[in-house]
């Protein structure tokens, strides 16, 4: 039995963030992790040869002030994601070069078509607040459609349906009928818009930390000491009078609080003593993890580059739906990072390694050309197989549940306090919004023991 | 550590159906139930004076004939829900008094509008292939929007709205916004339409057990005798090529095939070695339960019936949302349901007992008179506040989820098989939904195990 003021679930951004601010506050943590890698849903992997590979979250970009103010706490130089040359768009068996997030070479009706919904899909951003979305206005009636409904009647033209529809859908790694129509306004105001979430320069793929998301998460833990384990997923929580008893199948921790900072599905596998409110019970069952396989393409330069071509390139339906240059901040190797999200992702994750593989591959040979046909290296993540992501890469809310139960996102439940990206009403899905999260979340243990007289600043 | 043909877990009507067509066919079997009674989502009281009540599922109708099945089986008559009478509908501070499915006292408009919708979604529901509602020719249209979004754009006639919007969603416990219109049809479907659902005589609430639901699934567990476990919550199931192991904190059952039997919100929480295939791990991150009060109010007799009223009313946001007689098959005492579902169930849940109680015995004086003022019990039953129900009264579908995730719903996952009313294709979501689960996951195993030839018969 650990005894210490505060614990924290997660060894993700949310909870390494929360029980760093807590311990520099002068209190006591500890911190429960279930994977046996630190990071959550970021992980980064060195490799033997000094190369890195962001195998999760990788992007930051202006505005997430928080993860920059944690890198420069740590010392951590940031590089710009490689962007000249032309970025590729194959889409009804339609090839097109383009530059920017627009393709403009598409034909004039769909670049329209494209542009209009831009505009629009920003004005209606710009009508949520940020933290009660389901206050807007028109929340009641978005948040009875889906995207995918939306999309049919505000998208006309036939391409420019297909990218929108894996571009937007691809951001809850989810198909677009899953999605309420409301939360992906909220998710993309609480961005900027959708020129940033769909955006690479100035926008959220503008940079990467040198050495990947775990140059920060390593020395974050580092600071914390031993006061992180690893392999102990959470079975219990129970909650009483004089505090919070945290328990895995190993260990068991004694403290005032407890900040769960893990996805909504996989906090909803946590027994609660007593059970949680209903409307928080009821939130874990309803914003669903989706598939997303996130795979490093490693060659021995960035080939695409010689051709004029930023390694950028979207593909609805292509076992290589969408690429980027992943590329570090060295000249070689080249790395083309695939993501396949949503129902294709499912589809592949049902093939064997190697199938899957060849499948990828294929398609990289067909867009890039047969430099791309033999990598020195083919690393894959499958978001969905991992028990303790519960599947990738942001929680999504179907319809009906931001009106519903959007309140119990952050409402503390007794000593229970929540975390994550998903309760973050800034950067709501990405890395800056789970470091917000864990300290705002480190804010509101100290501020109620205080309130309590229980405190001791 | 037990040794058995095939473990079940749950005692609702699905597991103790299953675990008792297997008994019947010569296989040994171990239930695990979790809560410390059985019936899972029914759940009859029977009091000191003799007089019973259901707390949960109550009704049975025509069509249903699996589980008039097992009434002949055990010897277990019904008798007809008392119909004679008025039925009373406060909608928009108006009071109508009416007979059958439809208020025709209402406004021609609203009347009209009724009725045009009701033949619309019996048209609609006759183009939904029960075994696989996801192949519906407009499935995915319907699965991109929800049953709100479907009212609002069909019902103009205000009331009509409020009363449709009650009526369908209080079959889903949730707001309207949270359900898929796809899963609405199909459920709609799988009972024969709207009429039989929302119907009472000749219809989904047409007659009831004599002595509840309990007077079914009592001597069924009888027979299964010392095999049915409760207050065992199962904590993991691990599945090898030889076998299953499944777990509770106390016992671990060694079967060739498990049957789950369980809400699938439940069966998320139960530990998978190995994973589940990602569609089955994500359709339980999927398919939530709903939130439901349901209080039997007692009187010395039911003195409505001489006023002429047959006890059933309904009355959009009132703390007695619907009514209706819920008498044994004896003349006293006189009992109303009242059930209270989705958003205003919440709302009435997080009331002190007094406070529900003043309100609902309010609501119900003044709908039915000084005479309800003073009743002899209140007997409630919050589902949402059942650890191991996860909510009621049935699972439901979002946008989304039948079109990607449907064939999951039956598909065995190796050696673990799947019932409850939500994975069956008739009936989907009454008791006699469950009870043909549990016959076709009985004949599924059985099956199984005969073809690989490991089978006894």
């Amino acid at each position: 039995m650990t005894d210490v003021d505060y614990c924290v679930v997660g060894a993700g951004f949310a909870g390494l963030t929360a029980a760093l601010r807590l311990k520099q506050a002068g209190r006591s943590v500890t911190v429960l992790e279930a994977r046996d890698r630190l990071g959550g849903r970021t992980f980064t992997e060195t490799r033997d040869d000094g190369v890195w590979i962001d195998r999760g979250g990788a992007w930051i970009g202006p505005g997430q002030d928080r993860v920059h103010a944690l890198m420069t706490e740590f010392g951590v130089p940031s590089y710009k994601q490689y962007t000249a040359g032309d970025a590729m768009m194959m889409v009804d068996g339609k090839k097109y070069r383009y530059q920017g997030t627009i393709p403009m070479t598409m034909s004039p009706w769909a670049v329209a078509n494209l542009g209009t919904v831009f505009l629009e899909l920003g004005e209606l951003c710009k009508s949520i607040p940020l933290d009660a979305p389901w206050e807007a206005k028109r929340a009641a009636e978005w948040d009875r459609i889906s995207l995918a409904k939306w999309l049919d009647d505000n998208v006309l033209s036939k391409p420019a349906h297909r990218l929108l529809e894996m571009a937007i859908a691809g951001c809850y790694t989810s198909a677009a009928s899953e999605v309420s129509f409301l939360f992906v306004l909220y998710q993309m105001a609480s961005g900027g818009g959708p020129g940033f979430v769909l955006g690479v320069k100035d926008a959220a793929q503008d940079s990467r930390p040198v050495g990947g998301m775990g140059a920060i998460y390593r020395p974050m833990a580092a600071e914390l000491g031993r006061s992180v384990h690893l392999s102990q997923p959470v079975r219990t929580i129970a909650q009483d009078d004089g505090g919070v008893t945290v328990a895995t199948d190993q260990l068991t921790v004694r403290a005032r609080r407890v900040i769960v900072a893990v996805p909504l599905a996989v906090a909803g596998q946590i027994r609660y003593e007593p059970l949680l409110p209903v409307d928080r019970t009821f939130l874990h069952q309803r914003m669903p993890s989706g598939a997303i396989l996130k795979i490093a393409v490693l060659y021995d330069e960035p080939f695409w580059r010689a051709d004029g071509l930023s390694g950028q390139s979207a593909a609805p339906g292509s076992a290589a739906m969408v690429t980027i240059d992943a590329g570090t901040d060295a000249p070689r190797p080249g790395v083309l990072c695939v993501i396949v999200e949503g129902p294709r992702a499912r589809e592949l994750g049902r093939l064997t390694a190697a199938e899957r593989r060849t499948a990828v591959v294929g398609a990289l040979t067909e867009r890039f050309g047969s430099a791309a046909a033999a990598p020195l290296d083919f690393v894959e993540q499958d978001w969905s197989a991992e028990r303790y992501s519960g599947g990738g890469m942001l929680s999504h809310a179907p319809t009906g549940v931001l009106t519903e139960f959007g309140p119990a996102l952050r409402a503390p439940c007794g000593r229970i306090h929540w975390a994550g990206t998903e309760s973050s009403a800034v950067m709501c899905g990405w890395v800056d919004g789970a470091v917000r999260s864990g300290e705002r979340a480190a804010r509101e243990v100290v501020a109620a023991d205080d309130l309590v007289g229980a405190g001791r600043g």
